[in-house]
């Protein structure tokens, strides 16, 4: 097995530089540059080089919503707990997930719906000029579009990534037809840990890019 | 977006219709390919269905350690919250991550290693008979090899599916060789979403085959 006494830094920087080195020329800009290599560090799949789509405002809106202390939403634990928290405090964001509040699955049950679709009804407040990111339910996904074209859902930016065989795809595609800041992907793949990686990459340019009032 | 109604159940039924269709034949048996195809509804990936390695032993002994009600311990926390613990209660089946532990940070500190390998060294008792699942760390992995062929370590099953660009590969290929019941895969791909995936397809199947003495 060899030597495996690489520093958990040095084992990041290492897998850059070969992602870096196999990926070789492309067109995004460093700040997308920086999310989409590291969605392709948490997968090992470089078919999100091909499938990443960016709305033009959608890296400056998630910086901007992290630097504001806004409260970052997910629709699974898997994403929550996958974003780096301790480096969320010193801007004041809040990581919530409201799969397993109480009364989720009753108002799913009643409303024959999915608890991810019902957890973005009772998020409206808290997403305002926050960050909305979906990595596993499209039915959430579809719920969000509804809301910001019926403009009641206020996001300052949507990760849409939903991963599957049933509407993830067609909901990706409904995201990345409107004009609003998202980061989303073409296609099936997706998932709850591709999503969190954005989010840590945003959190990154965020601390490198310093508070800004 | 068309009719997004659709109940849960019904999301995974249909999805796992629509893999079964694509994939066409191949040469798992049934158990397996009940958790080669979860695999596949979580990453959207038809690549695991040539990638995925089950040792001989490795289903029996998954289902074994769910119904002795032991412990099944992850290397990350999205992992543990990916996998459906409700299920496991009936089972007397603990979940547990060790990589918030006091102490684990400081433990890794001292040693120059990552807190995933740590977090092994703290496990041993726990994962006596139960499933060690890493679906992130090489380092992890590999000091769990370590220790089983040091007699030290005694899981009943290893599912080994870190992901990455750094001893990713090799550490999965070194957990095969072993002569030892592992769910694992070749190549760099994997992830904690993959890992949970797995032991929720163990669950169903140790619900499937009901509780034996």
């Amino acid at each position: 097995m060899g030597n495996y006494d690489m520093k958990p830094e040095k084992i990041e920087r290492t897998s850059f530089d070969i992602i870096d080195q196999e990926a070789g020329p492309h067109e995004f800009e460093n700040s997308q540059w920086s999310i989409v290599r590291r969605m392709i560090h948490t997968t090992a799949d470089f078919e999100f080089m091909d499938s990443v789509r960016f709305h033009p405002q959608a890296v400056a809106a998630g910086i901007k919503a992290i630097h504001r202390g806004k409260t970052i939403i997910t629709d699974t634990n898997m994403a929550r707990v996958g974003i780096r928290d301790r480096d969320l405090t010193q801007f004041g964001v809040t990581l919530k997930c409201h799969m397993n509040d109480p009364g989720i699955r009753d108002k799913a049950a009643s409303n024959g719906t999915t608890r991810a679709q019902a957890a973005v009804d009772v998020a409206l407040e808290d997403m305002h000029d926050g960050i909305y990111v979906v990595g596993n339910a499209p039915t959430a996904l579809m719920r969000l579009i509804e809301l910001i074209k019926e403009n009641q859902a206020h996001p300052a930016l949507v990760v849409g990534l939903p991963v599957g065989f049933v509407n993830a795809a067609e909901s990706k595609a409904a995201l990345m037809e409107l004009d609003y800041p998202y980061i989303s992907n073409m296609g099936r793949k997706g998932g709850s840990n591709l999503a969190a990686s954005v989010v840590n990459a945003l959190i990154v340019l965020a601390k490198g890019k310093g508070q800004k009032a």
